[in-house]
C-alpha cells in the first residue's frame, strides 16, 4: 500500500521524501505502481505542488531510471541550452555549432514538433539522411571528435520520464511547474554536463504564457541544476510574435545557416548570443559575456560556426553540401507573396496561429507518427510595430499546391493584424534568473541590436 | 481525446455536463477511457467538488451501467435504508425485518466489514448456510412472496460503481463527499425503490468524523434522491461511541434477534425507531413519526417482527432456529471479562480501537477475502458517562485463545478510558436532512429514551 499513502499524503499536501520517490519511480517501473495510482498522484502533485528537495528527489530517481552520457573524461566544459518552445525557434541549429566551434562539448538531445511549435529534430531532418537516433555510444564518439551531436531522447535515457511524460499528456497534467521542471532536468543532468542554459519563453505562443509563471519554472529548474552541482542560467524571452522570419522545417534550417554564415535576423542572433554568452561564461571559456559576444562574433565572421554545422551534418549522415548551397534543401511546389491589406502599424503576428498554419500545410503533425512536408512554411518580414503600406509585401507562403497557399492565406489574413496605432511587444530578452536570484535582464552589453531590432 | 478535455475542464473547476458524464461512463466500460485517465479526473473531482447536477449526472450514469430490481408491480412501497458505517451497527438486522412485517417491501443491499467497521453481510453469515449472494431473479422473487431480500451487492447491479470504487479504493480518491453520494446512490436507486432512510454516522468512529461533512453528504444524496424523484430523509447519529453492546459477527446478530424479541438495548432501539418511523411514513404506512412508533413496538411485542426474520432466515438458506435459539450460532472458544482498572466516570469507549480490535480477535479482514471467525469480539457494558468503580466488569472479551484474549484486553485498555470527571458524549441523533433543510433533530416524539440512553 506505498503507492495509496504516498498519493494520500500528497493529496493533503503533505511532503513525500526522498527516499521514498526513489522507492515511489522504482515500483512504477517494476509495474507495482499502477498507472492509474500514479496518474492520481500526479493530479494531486497539480493541485499541491512539490517542494524544491521533492522535485530534486523526483528528478533524481528519473535520472537514475536509465543510462548517462559518459562524458567526463573530457576537458573541455559540457554545455547545452534548453528552450520551452517557441514558434520560429532556431537556436538550437545555430547556437550548439557555434559553442562548440569555441571549444565547448555540446551533446544537444532535442525534441519533435509539439502543439503549435516546431521541433529542432523535424528541422535536421529537412537535410536528407541526417539520423537523430544516435545510440549513446554513437554518440559519445561524435562528441570525442567533433564536440558536438543533435539528436533526438534516447530510449536508454531517463526512461521513466518517457512513461510519465506519455501518461501526463492523455491524463490533462502536463501544466504543473514541477513535473515540467522535473522531465526537463532529468534529461538535461543525464547528459553529463558542467553548465546548462534555459531559454524561457513568455507571451501568446508560449506554452506558460505568463512570465511569473515562466520565472517560477526558471527558478525551480536553476534550484534542481543547483542541488545536482550543474549551474544553471535562465533567460526570460518574448515568445508573443515569432522568432526570427523563417517558420517552418527546411525554411528555418535555411535561416539558421545563413545566421552561422553572418545574416541572421537581428532578433535571432541577439538571443543566440544572449544564451551562448552565458553558456561560454558559464563553461570558463570567456571572462565575460563581453568578451564571450566578440568571440561568437568572430567565430561566425571567421566561417568556423558554419565548419563545425557542416562537421555534425557529415558526422551524422546529411549531405554537408546544403551548408554551401540552401537550395539543396526541400523546395516548396508553390511560393506567394502575401500582401498588406491596409495601411497601418503591425499590430500582432500571432505565433500560435502561424505555428498551426504551419501544421496545415502539412509542415508539423496533428498525430504523434504523421508524415512531414519539410518544405512548407511562411516567410515573415514584419515584426510587431512596424509600419507598412497597403499592398506592400508581408510574408512569403510556401506550399504543396494551391489549397495550401490558400489555407496559408488565412492563417496569415488571421495572424497578422494591422492596426492605426502602434502597440509595443514584449521586450526580446525581459529576464535572467540564476541560483544568485531574478533581475532584469541587463542589455547594455548588447547596445547595437536595441535599435535594431524593430527595423 | 473526449476523457483529456473531460479532466482537463474539471481540473479547471469547470463543469462536465450531464450528456458528457454519461458518454465518458460508457467510454470507460467499453475501455476506451484508461483507468489512468478515470483515476486523474477522480483525483481533480476530490480538489475540485462536483456541482448537485453533475453529481445526479453521474449517478444516473453508474445506476444505468446494470440492471436493476424490477418491483414497480408491487403495491407495497418499496423501502430501505444505508448507514455510512459504524461499529456495531446493527441496525440492518433489526430494521429490515421489523419494517417488512409493517407492509413494505425491503430489497436491502448491504456490504462487507470495510476499515474498522463490520459488515452486515458479514454478520448475517453467522448463520450456517445463509446465502447472500442471490440472483437479481432470486431476489426478485424472494421480496414479491415474503417482503424483504438481505443481499450482497449483485454483479448486475451498477458495473461501473464497482470498477470505480475499485479505482478510488488504490487511488486515494474515495473521501469524496460527491464520489461517495454518486457510488452509494446509484446502488440504491438500482433497488427502484419509493423512499429511501439514510443513517449519517459523526465523531471519531465514522468514516466522516465532523458533523459538516456528514450533514453535506446527507444533502447531496437528498437531493440526488429528489432529482430521480426517489424521497430521501437523513438523520446524524452518534458514532463516538459503538451502537448498542455487541461488537463482532454472530454477538451483533445475537443482539438484534434479542432487539427483534423486545429487549434490544436502548441506544439501538432508539435509531431503530427513529429510522423505521422515516420510513414508515416516506411509505405512506404510517401517518406520523409517533404512530409509526406505536406500530413498530407493536410489531416487535407480537413476535411479528421476530416472525419476518425467521421468514427471510429460511427463505435464504439459513437455520431459523437461530432465533428461537441464538446459542445455536457460533460460540467462542474462551470467554472472560474485562474489569474496571480504576473508578470514575468512562470518558471514552473509542469505536475505532474497538472495531480494530474484533479485527486482531480475527473478526474482520485484514485483507480482502481473509476467512473470518464469526464467534469472536466484544460485549461492552459501558457508555461514555457511565459511574464505575474499580475492578467492576466492563465488558467481555470473546476469542478463539488465550492469544486472542490478550489482544482483546489491549484493545479495550486502549479503547476504554476512565477519567475523575464526566464528559458528555455526541447526541445520539442530533440532526435530520430531508429536501425542505436541516434541522436539529426533534426528540420529542420519543421522550422516553432521553432519560434511558446512558442508563
Amino acid at each position: 500500500m506505498l503507492a495509496y499513502q504516498l498519493i494520500e499524503r500528497k493529496r493533503e499536501g503533505r511532503r513525500i521524501e526522498p527516499g521514498e520517490w526513489e522507492a515511489l519511480i522504482a515500483a512504477y517501473l517494476r509495474d507495482e505502481v499502477t498507472d492509474a495510482q500514479m496518474s492520481a498522484l500526479l493530479m494531486a502533485v497539480y493541485f499541491r505542488g512539490l517542494h524544491r528537495d521533492e522535485t530534486s528527489a523526483l528528478t533524481d530517481a528519473m535520472l537514475h531510471s536509465g543510462a548517462t552520457l559518459d562524458l567526463a573524461h573530457l576537458t573541455a566544459p559540457r554545455l547545452d541550452k534548453h528552450s520551452t518552445g517557441g514558434v520560429g525557434d532556431k537556436v538550437s541549429l545555430v547556437l550548439a555549432p557555434l559553442i562548440a566551434a569555441l571549444g565547448a562539448a555540446v551533446p544537444m538531445m532535442s525534441g519533435r514538433g509539439l502543439g503549435h511549435t516546431g521541433g529542432t529534430l523535424d528541422k535536421l531532418e529537412s537535410i536528407r539522411g541526417f539520423r537523430t537516433r544516435l545510440s549513446l555510444s554513437e554518440t559519445q564518439a561524435q562528441i570525442n571528435r567533433i564536440g558536438c551531436a543533435l539528436i533526438g531522447q534516447s530510449e536508454e535515457i531517463a526512461p521513466a520520464d518517457r512513461r510519465l511524460y506519455a501518461l501526463r499528456n492523455s491524463t490533462a497534467t502536463v501544466e504543473s511547474i514541477p513535473l515540467i521542471s522535473a522531465s526537463i532536468m532529468s534529461k538535461k543532468l543525464a547528459e553529463g554536463l558542467t553548465g546548462l542554459v534555459l531559454d524561457i519563453k513568455r507571451g501568446s505562443g508560449a506554452f506558460m504564457p505568463e512570465v511569473e509563471r515562466g520565472i517560477e519554472l526558471a527558478q525551480m529548474m536553476v534550484s534542481i541544476g543547483h542541488r545536482h552541482r550543474v549551474p544553471v542560467v535562465a533567460l526570460v524571452t518574448a515568445m508573443d510574435r515569432p522568432l526570427g522570419r523563417a517558420c517552418g522545417n527546411a525554411l528555418e534550417l535555411e535561416e539558421a545557416i545563413h545566421a552561422l554564415q553572418g545574416d541572421g535576423p537581428p532578433d535571432l542572433m541577439r538571443i543566440t548570443y544572449a544564451l551562448g554568452a552565458e553558456m561560454l561564461v558559464l563553461g570558463g571559456l570567456a571572462v565575460s559575456r563581453d568578451a564571450a559576444r566578440r568571440a561568437m562574433e568572430v567565430a561566425i565572421s571567421s566561417g568556423r560556426a558554419a565548419d563545425k554545422f557542416r562537421e555534425i551534418v557529415e558526422a551524422q549522415g546529411g549531405d554537408p553540401g546544403v551548408v554551401d548551397d540552401p537550395s539543396k534543401l526541400p523546395q516548396a511546389a508553390v511560393c506567394e507573396l502575401y500582401y498588406a491589406p491596409r495601411a497601418g502599424f503591425v499590430a500582432t503576428v500571432d505565433p500560435r496561429t502561424v505555428g498551426f498554419g504551419v501544421i496545415e500545410l502539412g509542415g508539423g503533425r496533428s498525430r504523434p507518427g504523421d508524415a512531414i512536408d519539410h518544405s512548407v512554411g511562411f516567410v515573415i518580414a514584419v515584426r510587431p510595430g512596424d509600419l507598412v503600406r497597403e499592398g506592400e509585401p508581408l510574408a512569403t507562403i510556401m506550399a504543396s499546391d494551391t489549397d495550401g497557399v490558400a489555407a496559408g492565406r488565412r492563417a496569415l489574413e488571421a495572424a497578422i493584424k494591422i492596426a492605426d496605432e502602434a502597440e509595443f511587444p514584449l521586450p526580446l530578452i525581459s529576464h535572467r534568473v540564476t541560483i544568485d536570484g531574478t533581475m532584469p535582464y541587463e542589455s547594455s552589453d548588447t547596445p547595437v541590436d536595441q535599435v535594431q531590432i524593430h527595423v
